[in-house]
């Protein structure tokens, strides 16, 4: 894309009305050619992943709320070993799971969802994509 | 920031309330240590300006619309010679104002925006702060 590309304005709702399937995202917006912004539709959940290479930033839009279970690091905090907590996020919320932190999204209702990361990650990022 | 530090999830509508000066943004998260994210409050005309080094990425959280008026690069539609015109935002829409491209957020009602670029870009680009 040339830096004097003007692309037209994206309505997140219109795109999220389009998806019919949880955990697949769809592409809205790329900023500097490097950081992906993706909107998608969660329910139920996922496998617990990690992206080794890039922090992933949650925004939840609609529905909810959804849970983000995440590992913390082994000897991040002091004696605590892989301690497990779960991050509940409502509309409004802004969350960054930081690379190398296991996570697993949990949803029981479904949640819409803005999710932002280096260009290209696997949504799954060391896991096999499903 | 360490990679593997862990922060709290942000509220927008609650940082948001706390904002009472249009066009001042405050930060809310960090990606990657090199993409910030800010919200705002908007109303009113700001300034023509231009951020030479970084896209700028506009999401509509409330209220508007906002008006993004754009003055296309000169060259880049064949003969005309930067044309101007008014991108309409409401509620949901996501907009990037590519870098090296001219523009002016205006706002005839409040509006309340997330605002991503390259961290530590200036709100006014290539203007001087106000």
């Amino acid at each position: 894309m040339s830096s004097s590309t003007i692309l037209p304005k994206i309505s997140l709702p219109t795109i999220l009305s389009t998806i019919t399937t949880h955990y697949k995202p769809k592409m809205v917006s790329l900023l500097n050619d490097t950081v992906e912004f993706r909107v998608s539709k969660l329910k139920g959940d996922f496998i617990w992943h990690t992206h080794e290479s890039t922090d992933e930033l949650f925004y939840v839009i609609s529905g909810g709320p959804l849970h983000m279970g995440i590992r913390h690091p082994v000897g991040s905090e002091g004696s605590e070993v892989g301690r497990e907590e779960t991050v509940v996020l409502e509309v409004g919320d802004m969350f960054v799971v930081p690379k190398g932190v296991q996570h697993q999204p949990r949803a029981e209702n479904e949640v819409s969802v803005m999710v932002v990361e280096t260009a290209g990650e696997s949504t799954t990022g060391n896991q096999v994509d499903r």
